[in-house]
């Protein structure tokens, strides 16, 4: 097999490799050649080309928001890592394993004009789990280097010779890639390993020549402490509210759900992006709290907020939980525990159903008609939906409610920001469709690409559902040779972003169209001929059922429908709907 | 006349008039909106809606490149202002000045999981001239805000009233905003005003609440000190070498050119992006050194190396002045002394022509061969040039001959990285073509976006030049409404990125095709109809020359001319001509 001469970029991909780091996301340049050069070479990595590093970078975020362990971005030096940015945001929010792998030039060559080279140490500072900055091997040969050698930490250069410096950098460097592969498996989140390479970069040997250690994760025991005094909270409290956000499919396990489910002074609330279905839990948060007054309000009011998973969508919910001033906000989880609602009181940090088999033995049913009172109140809000959407014309409201049905059974639902997701959340659906989005930093960039690589991974018979902004935003997206043939997307075209016609004031004057907006007559038909994606359009309630009636047959390319709303009713339908709804 | 209510808001768009940044790059989304409100209704600006950040801050990069006046561009919180980085970190390294005026969220809801919510303070901390981080006005009703208020350097909330504290918040927002805007304007950079609002966003008020006062600008005088030591060593040298980066158009005045030009002991090195032009400068460095052996090297070597200008694109030229120890390095300019041959030994802090006018009387010509020599030898790789030419296939090399004797006169090209501007240096251009390119950090990313920027802001007919993979990468620069009809865009699509065929090893394999040059079959036909852009291609020199016939005809579109090249004979032709041109 043939590797990369560079001991550094040996060092990497073995580190890689023994921490069954498995998909490697690349994006052509010179600098990271070494790199390039060592994980194409092992047929043990799955290596990908991808030429936007803003796309590759979300493209492996799929990935790995599927397979949940740690995908690899390798670039070149420069502005290229800066495109990786909002995908490490995106990562880092909602707690997906991502490692960028930058290839640099070695110190001496930083700051002084050389090409393509900017300040890649610590780059991503403000959103990164950690950064290792790599040394450069040393070249012997070259003279430039050595007078500008970098100064390893409690080393003096002057007292050491040439091989013993190298030992010192390789150790270093294998301690730092370790340390930041392990926190990104462990704190699950995004790492930034920074590696400089000197030329010559394309060189190539039969046998490595260095065998780097991997250090083996040490996991803490997730201890769960006394919980006494919350249990005698929890067993006084007769409305205990418990607000899901996101969180990956099969999470929880059935048993915790109806331990949940069967206490009348519990009442469940979650999104289409939780991922967990009961009958007895309410999954539509607006649906329900939107047309309430003060007095039910108040009903709603907890004695205890309980929540697990990562970022909620619902405004409503947020506000209404800020302002009525709970006493106590307890969440369960290993990561980011949100004061959301400035009442975070206690977080049991660990995975939700080792809290749950700790906690659920310990508590009493508690008799109370929080539960019953709310989901009878939610019944009948479905009942209103069903005569609301019958009564309504074409529309984004419409086309959802469409479209949602049409969605296969055991299939996967990738949505991008934010109409779309917020659309979704209006709707009941299949409890067997798992539904992913990036509410991390809630970005209209990179929810196609994200899409694509989640439907690489999972397999799963996958529809991409996006606004049109988003849509034309990520349309990068569709430059590479992964998408699978059954890989569906639909975009609600509404001729711009629509969602903004539901804020106050401004409506129908050229500076609204234009700057808010954004008004636009673009069709995705182009991209698609261009990217060899099946093109269909809907422009009414008839024309999108007969489109979807096909849709999901079989073909030998990605299909594409686009479904044109008119941008005028949009708003009036979704504002008029919180209104009929009660 | 409207203005938003947020006082806030109020005072930059109003610094920003009075600091007179007329271009506005607005992105859509709300928490921007009381900007939005107060920059598109007050007809002082030019207000631009461009949906993809990555491409609104390379255009914005594009107009400031052009008019080297500040630009300010406007976006939402969120993943929003990490697409700007790109073109952030071009317009450090270029010396551009853009005021990046993110919208944010207000303390109090940063970091608890509000949506659309990043840690933006100090976001672009590695390449910024100065990072502004400006409080939240209060909102005198918001009990969450007050209890959770950002504490005012050496200020006491406990001790001050709600309307002092305003008044010192408002105090330290105009300081920060003024300092922020004239380190752009001194410093010729970026500049980053973090700008968090409380809701609502959207109101809209007669008068302004709030006056704030525009600081003027310091700027300190450029004292060129004393020269004796410096002339001395100039008047006894007889090789000096003067090599000129990337500068605006008539940065240096005829006749200090003619001074240099004039000594028989000066040889001016130029590239295309150098702007200037002498019969007697060298406009062509890699055709010049790429034969030279060590002997001729030996006699190319420079007592006294001068520079001014920005970075150098010619790696040959870098490599032999590093390799050839050279004994004094001056560089004149104000910003970014790079001491890319580690030789620095003197910068001259000053205008370029601040410089001369104090330097040039003081010295004497010296007698020398150096500039001849070079001269006659340049002259004869000039004439070997047009042989090689006349015996080439169709290629990369032949397109780019063609295509640049049909650029017209008087106009302006703008060049996409890398291949396209390295192929421009081998080739004599007009004199009175201006020609720019991001070689700050020399990415692919957001050349396209830049062209349409400048072509817009300069109003000079505009050829933009770019590779197959540079222009895909930036295909959402076609999306906006501001592209002039007379745009115009070449596009060298040799299937993938060719010049990686020129490195060594690994051509014609799947793995080289696929991680090194990035093969597709893609061209720009699709995009082209989609963003309304008259489109043409071709394959062959005759094709090619009948193409350019009609293409700077007067049109009620810009136009794409794409320019098929075959793949595998590039590299050969490139290598070859460095031999054959000697």
């Amino acid at each position: 097999m043939k590797h990369p001469k560079i001991p550094l970029a040996q060092t990497v991909v073995q580190l890689c490799k023994a921490k069954n780091i498995q998909h490697i996301v690349l994006s052509p340049g010179s600098r990271n050649a070494p790199l390039t050069i060592g994980f194409t070479h092992d047929p043990f990595f799955k290596c990908y080309s991808i030429v936007d590093e803003r796309c590759a970078a979300f493209f492996a975020l799929g990935i790995a928001q599927q397979i949940q362990k740690p995908v690899a971005v390798v670039c070149t030096s420069g502005s290229a890592l800066l495109n990786y940015y909002p995908a490490i945001a995106e990562a880092f929010y909602s707690n997906i394993p991502v490692v960028v792998l930058s290839a640099d030039r070695p110190k001496y060559l930083i700051g002084i004009g050389d090409g393509q080279t900017i300040n890649q140490e610590n780059i991503y500072k403000n959103h990164i789990l950690y950064s290792a900055n790599l040394k450069e091997d040393l070249a012997e040969d070259n003279a430039l280097q050595k007078e500008k050698l970098p100064i390893l930490k409690n080393t003096d250069k002057k007292s050491l010779n040439y091989t013993v410096l190298q030992e010192k950098i390789q150790e270093y460097n294998e301690e730092e890639i370790n340390k930041a592969i392990n926190i990104s498996v462990l704190q699950k989140g995004p790492v930034h390993i920074n590696i400089p390479f000197n030329e010559p970069l394309y060189d190539i040997v039969d046998e490595p020549s260095v065998k780097p250690k991997a250090f083996s994760l040490e996991k803490k025991e997730n201890i769960i402490e006394d919980l006494s005094s919350y249990i005698s909270l929890w067993n006084s409290s007769k409305r205990k509210l418990v607000l899901v956000g996101v969180n990956q499919p099969n999470t929880v396990e059935q048993k915790y759900l109806d331990f949940l489910a069967q206490d009348n002074s519990v009442l469940v609330l979650t999104e289409t992006t939780s991922n967990i279905h009961h009958e007895r839990f309410i999954p539509g948060i607006d649906k329900l709290i939107a047309a309430l007054n003060t007095q039910e309000l108040n009903q709603l009011k907890p004695d205890i907020l309980l929540t697990f998973g990562g970022l909620v969508v619902s405004k409503k919910i947020k506000k209404f939980l800020r302002d009525c001033n709970i006493k106590a906000h307890w969440h369960i989880g290993e990561h980011n525990a949100n004061d959301t609602f400035f009442a975070l009181q206690k977080v049991f940090s660990a995975p939700i159903n080792t809290f749950f088999k700790a906690f659920s033995p310990l508590t009493n049913k508690v008799e109370s008609n929080y539960n019953a009172l709310w989901l009878e109140a939610f019944n009948s809000r479905r009942e209103n939906h069903e005569k609301y959407i019958k009564n309504i014309p074409f529309s984004d409201f419409k086309a959802f409610d469409i479209i949602l049905k049409a969605v296969p059974n055991h299939s996967q639902l990738q949505v991008g920001n934010s109409s779309a997701i917020r659309y979704m959340q209006l709707f009941d659906l299949k409890n067997d469709i798992n539904v992913f989005c990036n509410r991390g930093t809630s970005g209209i960039d990179g929810s196609t690409s994200t899409a694509i690589g989640a439907a690489l991974a999972s397999k799963q018979q996958t529809t991409f559902i996006t606004g049109d902004l988003s849509f034309f935003y990520d349309s990068n997206a569709l430059w590479n040779n992964y998408i699978p043939n059954n890989f569906r997307i639909i975009v609600v075209n509404n001729g711009g972003g629509g969602i903004f016609r539901i804020l106050p004031g401004h409506k129908n004057t050229t500076n609204f169209d234009t700057f808010f907006e954004t008004k636009h007559k673009l069709t995705s038909k182009q991209l698609c001929n261009m990217y060899g994606i099946n093109y269909a359009k809907a422009t009414n309630e008839s024309e999108l059922s007969i489109a979807l009636d096909d849709f999901y047959s079989e073909t030998r390319q990605p299909k594409l429908l686009e479904v044109f709303t008119p941008s005028t009713k949009n708003d009036d339908i979704l504002l008029n709907y919180f209104k009929a709804i009660k």
